[in-house]
């Protein structure tokens, strides 16, 4: 599909630098674009591909032309508007409501005339499907669960009895919502299991990466925000609480019972134990773990760096006698201490 | 469902304090309980709760009531009890013995017939389902691998040909038991693939979250105990050995070939290499990497706190030249003594 | 399937000792091993158990023969051999081409006279499958995706449209190609999706393990290189481009954009951030975060040993005040020349 320059500008709310009439038909990257694909430009240290590009054009701030002379839209937010013009250059297919001839819809099921449903996946007894709502290959939508208008399963998704979808969703293959939370009580030397009640609920715009796994409440509900982001492989555990616009990345677990406010970022493998709350505009760098609550907004760290492992071991053995270096030291400042008060007297 | 107190306190070995007839629906949390719902006081923290609580009764140790007035059931253990009636209460819908027409029976399988097998699900040749089986949606159960008395398979869950699952197990969506193990031979550059010949063998009452993946073995098999407890997301590698009511957080992986006692406890994103022994009743704190063999029962731990940045990188980047800051400890007390000697010389 | 020592020997060129015309029937560990079973001995310190061993024949290095009389293969790699030999004694179970009834595979696909594909799989539009190509139970191969000969989905695998997996691949069950990466530009508070238009390509012979995500290109594609073997629950983000012949242990994260070198291996739980080059022949340990670009084979480390719990917290609650630490260290320092300066002077 060939869009002009000059109604992709319109689209994105920006201003053409340029031909208007040039006809664009995908988005590339900077440095291997041709004259019918458009390009962004991230950020000012990508200039020497600027200058080199040989893009139908190029989205950018007014702040990062320079001496770039081609064909431009020029806007506040380059990354924004790319990723609108994508969505406008590549559709995603249109899926035609219709419920597949191997899919199972028990009766007592809602499904909105708008929805689809594919091949092999199970609408359960009870639960209702929105308007325009896919659900894909394998997909599995228990009792009573409700998927909101324009959600997407794309497939291998399931969807535990009497949980919620909000809009506009977007769930990966082999994500899981609703499972039982990990919940035992002690019996002498057993595990005996504490019957998972609550349900897992999800707002609007939530997007939920393969693989991950979202528990459904032990008495409450676990609860996840509008506009929250999920990567893949996350752990979600029973009756956290994530607020809205929240992202975080893959590999991430996050315990029973724990707060999480709007607007956070959580970097890749990092963890947060259970009954904490976290403030809004929190952010966790990559792999660290969260033992506290955080009543301050700011950024959070406790990730060490790889180095070469010979100077590693090293480092972390003294770390393993670190308490006895810092009385070591001690001990020295008294010496000297001591010292220095003889000297006076 | 509505039972009396009274009924209720003799399936748990409570004894009633207040109305014995009072009707209980639900369970339900402390502060959200109404006259029909029973909750339980998890601990003496939470006192203020029970002072406003407007629940029908709560569950809690004798030693625990203080100025509560209301109905009570009192037990040695709440959780315990809780757990109890809140499955009483809540019962799991039963399940229908019966084949779903669209699951696949391969001949030569046997399926009791008081088990379940439902929708899409393939039992592979020869696998064998024993009483009150239930296998859900879009599971498959490969050739001759066996599921216990009363266990249930909630959906998509994969069971590798020969394996072996106990009795009244539970296994969650996306859960892989018997995958092969990861395990090549070096052939020059390449990696050449060791077949993976054991099967894994689960115990009874044993609990797999959803997307956990436990390994087949190698040669010998890998075996999880009795009673054991897996979250969501856990990796399990070839030849791993778990000892009976050892319980395990999400998204902890444990490499080949390592043995864990019984009774322990692993925190959440821990982590244990490959070809350790662990012995009983050993608690591994949540991020943890284990990288030897623990002898001794206790509470282990590696995992650092997360910091507000700048202090955190501050710290981090001295720790990555603590080696030298040891050594320079040391000069300075050996300079201290030379000094203290001269003068005393 | 019994066969001769004499051949084994000769499949894996290899030399006899002992009896040429044993029967071999399974390859068992040296310690379980019988009289028609073959074992290897993976390493001199095993000594031990080659002196003790019933077996009908043992793999071994003619370094490692010492003092042991019975039936041998001698190679230069026992490991190999042994993975040789195991894979003739045990073969997998031919495939027979079939497409299964209850498979749908869409008009449009192609699929190889001799692939087969199994119970409830989906083959999409355009989809192509190559010789001997097998698709397990319940998987979903996307418009216009291509397997190469002889690469073998397990179950429940998710190909996205558009994918490419080479020739001999093998794929375990829940693993997922091609899922959305993890893109979004900032829309004021909101998170807006960035269409992930790049595909996910696997060379020949690659593996990867259970429930491991592979994410699609956001414009570019994310390139698995050949001989690549990947364990389970492991993340591979969008435009992650991994060398030929580079082993990753399970639950490793690899974020957006990171080139990983051939022949490197990473080790459970590690991780690598966003847009990083990490060069040929780098091996990471266990639970390392790696936060920089690695230009210098090697071995890379950042990881703690689990200790006591109160020991631990003494530690870790000194490397919170470290930089405070060094501070004081060099201020002993420079207190300690100034007084020696003061009696030179």
């Amino acid at each position: 599909m060939a869009v002009t320059l000059a109604e992709l500008a319109r689209r994105v709310h920006g201003t053409v630098r340029g031909q208007q009439a040039t006809a664009i038909e995908r988005v590339a990257p900077l440095a291997g674009a041709g004259p019918q694909d458009i390009a962004f430009l991230a950020d000012r240290k990508y200039q020497k591909l600027l200058a080199e590009t040989r893009a139908g054009a190029v989205i950018l701030r007014e702040s990062d032309i320079g001496d770039y002379a081609g064909n431009a839209i020029v806007v506040v937010n380059p990354h924004l508007a790319f990723a609108q013009i994508a969505a406008i250059l590549h559709p995603t297919p249109a899926s035609v409501a219709s419920i597949h001839a191997s899919a199972l819809v028990v009766s007592g099921a809602q499904v909105s005339p708008t929805a689809s449903v594919g091949p092999l996946a199970v609408i359960d007894e009870g639960a209702m499907l929105g308007e325009r709502v896919q659900v894909g290959t394998g997909c599995y939508v228990g009792r009573g669960a409700v998927l909101g208008a324009g959600t997407r399963l794309v497939a291998n998704v399931y969807i535990a009895d009497g949980c919620v979808v909000g809009r506009n969703c977007l769930l990966h293959p082999g994500a899981v919502v609703g499972a039982d939370g990990f919940g035992f009580a002690k019996d002498g030397e057993r595990w005996h299991k504490v019957p998972q009640l609550g349900r897992a609920v999800l707002g609007d715009a939530v997007e939920v990466g393969a693989n991950t796994t979202i528990d459904r409440g032990a008495l409450a509900d676990t609860v996840i925000g509008s506009g929250v982001k999920l990567d893949n492989l996350i752990h979600v555990a029973h009756n956290v609480r994530i607020g809205d616009n929240t992202a975080i990345a893959a590999q991430v677990g996050i315990a029973g019972s724990t707060t999480i406010g709007q607007r956070c970022t959580v970097g890749g493998q990092a963890g947060i134990v259970d009954h904490l709350t976290i403030v809004d505009d929190v952010h966790i760098t990559a792999g660290t773990l969260v033992t506290s609550s955080i009543d301050k907004p700011g950024v959070y760290s406790a990730s060490l760096k790889a180095q070469p492992v010979e100077a590693w071991r090293r480092n972390a053995a003294r770390l393993h006698h670190l308490d006895e270096l810092a009385r070591r030291v001690q001990a020295l400042e008294a010496a000297l201490e001591k010292k220095t008060k003889e000297k006076q007297a």
